[in-house]
């Protein structure tokens, strides 16, 4: 019996929206566009589209009218009432009342700013530039909507039949990682995976595959939208552009971009406690983020670890908490960067038992669909959206991965001077 | 958009009929009941539902009510008039016309006959008396209930998520299998799994499978509703039962037993040509039948190997050939028991260049669940529905493998005997 009505609904859409909402977001960045709100309104910062995989020739796989539809769209969209609701009203980590009343105000009228789009041979430019706390709104959508429109481009040339076999082994491969998580005692794993997920719909499967797989020791989604439909946790604390904002807006003075990573956090603790009160060590390099850190950050909750070699920087935290006399089996070191299956096992058999691990499981969650399509053009590739500069200053990420820094030459050597970062190992970025 | 139409017509249903149309069943059994119709009109014949498999204890497994409405429901189905047009019309083996008006108007009134069910401890005994070519008729729909009945008991117990993953995994396994089988040159493989799918629906999918990933080399399926649904060739010729029920016809001469397997080819050739002149010699035992066989049947087109070692089994069918002064080259050789991907390659690798090879894959095409369901309750296993008596005489196979024999001991040691049977190696029967 087929259904007539929902069939001319169908094919009355122009487009097929990838973003759907203001939530379809990390919640992280609601988190930090809270702080920012509140203690740096009025800077002004520019994001911008980084594809750090070259062989993915972006402009060539995705048309520029369809992207830019897919952009225009989201500049449509507004938080709806019971988003907002769901904002005001829920709790978060154990939290009522998480954002304030002048913030959601803010927030329901926010609209997204405008984009600046150009085709540089293969790639596109793509930035965003306003108020800080607007722009930095684009992040998550703008990946999101060049992975998804990426995915569509490789999707449109298999058949029917192709699709149904592609789908079946994804979710085959996801579901034996989750069995494999579910032999870990005491996990903790989060989904991280919106930004660079291989669609909205597979992101939001693979949620509730985990919410299946492994209950309570799923601990929830950074997205929003998911966090909200599926009635789980939304996840999340602070990100790189917080430090990397701040000091860019330190100037040309060094003593003032010393202290500014340490600023982020004291006005972050003002705002907010608990398990958000997570540092995230390696935006000007781990080791002289460490050794320089202020006593009072050792009593932070926790240390988020997302470059570098993995083990390495959980070392380099517990030694940290141990030279503060810190309980170290009482702290929480949140892995993030290029989890997959067998990372997770490894830096769970080492650490489990040492301290409060859990995971912040990304690309190779939503988005590992290596070797599926011919010529494995479905495989993941990194792309990001970074701060490049504020209030005209460029803005600086020195990651403990040099592959993974982003800014000028001269300012990253400045830096690197500053925060006392010497060798520093290269490692391949995957996603 | 809710079909609500569509949602009030399926609670209606009563049940979700199994078996829906009188073509859902083995072409090769439409062949055999238009020779018994021509040949074998008078003769009375008895089959029963033989569980090889002790281990699935079906009649706790499967209630009698439900099983009983199944049976039922064959017993209201008759060919439609698209049926009959497709089965009038249609070309088989290139050939036009393959069923004789007589025996179509026949079969246009046919309605399944009664049938015996009683529970004997964890078992059913299920058996079909009555005319031969009716009686017969019930061997596919039976075993494609009692299988599809035992799924459904599995599957009850699993939740919506379970059997996404479930079939998710059963497809993507069929697909490694046939990106396995588009590696073997001149292959030529069709589906003969629908007395033993998982599913009406399974076996459906399996092959449109085949379809997608095999093209040509794909050469049909033994479903004959699926293979006119689906447009492809119906594919079979003759089964066990044709020359077990002439040797039991045959009565106590031992000669007139002896001369029985020769018989029913000679008016098999009478009957059809071609593709369908294939001998299937291990009734009788392979090597006694070939031992003894007139010349002319070296002419036939060609030999299906359905028990014991596949190998073995085919090299006695060259050696006949080549004994006759046969080209071995042009004669065809067609693999059917117990065949997966494994076999089928190591099969290909050792005849492909000597003989016309074709594979009839069976079970382990449309029900291969093995290792995918809580203790394997989802692995087939080994039910037949063999021809038991004829006219008052027991049925007997001797097959090439003791453990699918099937007879009264002291009959079976008759056969031994007439047929000059000897040292046999047993093998395990796993489909």
């Amino acid at each position: 019996m087929i259904n007539i009505a929902q069939r001319v609904h169908d094919h009355q859409w122009k487009i097929d929206p990838i973003v759907r909402s203001v939530l379809d977001t990390d919640f992280y960045k609601l988190l930090m566009a809270q702080s920012v709100f509140r203690n740096r309104r009025e800077a002004r910062v520019e994001f911008s589209l980084i594809n750090r995989s070259d062989a993915v020739p972006l402009a060539r796989l995705i048309d520029e009218g369809e992207l830019r539809e897919q952009l225009d769209h989201v500049r449509s969209l507004s938080l709806t009432r019971g988003e907002s609701t769901w904002l005001r009203g829920n709790t978060f980590y154990g939290k009522r009342w998480m954002f304030t009343p002048d913030f959601m105000q803010w927030l329901e009228g926010f609209r997204f700013p405008d984009y600046h789009l150009e085709r540089r041979g293969d790639q596109y430019e793509l930035t965003f530039e306003g108020p800080w706390m607007e722009a930095m709104m684009w992040e998550i959508p703008a990946l999101a909507i060049l992975m998804e429109l990426r995915s569509r481009a490789v999707l449109r040339d298999m058949g029917k039949f192709e699709l149904q076999i592609l789908y079946a082994r994804a979710m085959s491969r996801v579901w034996e990682k989750i069995e494999r998580l579910q032999k870990l005692p005491d996990l903790a794993v989060a989904d991280f995976g919106a930004r660079r997920r291989h669609s909205f719909l597979w992101q939001d499967w693979c949620v509730q595959a985990m919410i299946e797989g492994l209950g309570r020791r799923f601990t929830g989604t950074s997205n929003c939208l998911i966090a909200m439909r599926q009635d789980i946790e939304a996840i999340g604390t602070n990100a790189h552009e917080l430090p990397m904002v701040y000091c860019a807006l330190a100037g040309e003075d060094d003593a003032a971009l010393a202290a500014a990573p340490y600023q982020v956090l004291e006005e972050w603790q003002k705002d907010y406690d608990g398990n958000l009160r997570i540092v995230l060590p390696d935006t000007i390099g781990s080791k002289g983020f460490f050794a320089n850190a202020p006593e009072w950050i050792a009593r932070w909750t926790g240390v988020r670890v997302d470059s570098g070699d993995p083990f390495d920087a959980a070392e380099a935290a517990i030694a940290f908490w141990q030279r503060h006399g810190q309980d170290v089996s009482q702290k929480r070191i949140i892995f993030s960067d290029g989890l997959d299956i067998e990372l997770i096992e490894a830096l769970h058999a080492r650490y489990a038992d040492r301290v409060k691990v859990s995971y912040g499981w990304g690309t190779l969650l939503t988005n590992d669909f290596r070797g599926l399509a011919p010529d494995d053009r479905l495989a993941p590739f990194s792309l990001v959206c970074k701060a490049v500069s504020a209030d005209g200053h460029p803005c600086v990420k020195l990651s403990d991965n040099p592959n993974k820094a982003t800014g000028p030459a001269e300012e990253i050597a400045r830096y690197k001077r500053v925060f006392g970062v010497g060798e520093q190992a290269a490692r391949d970025v995957v996603v």
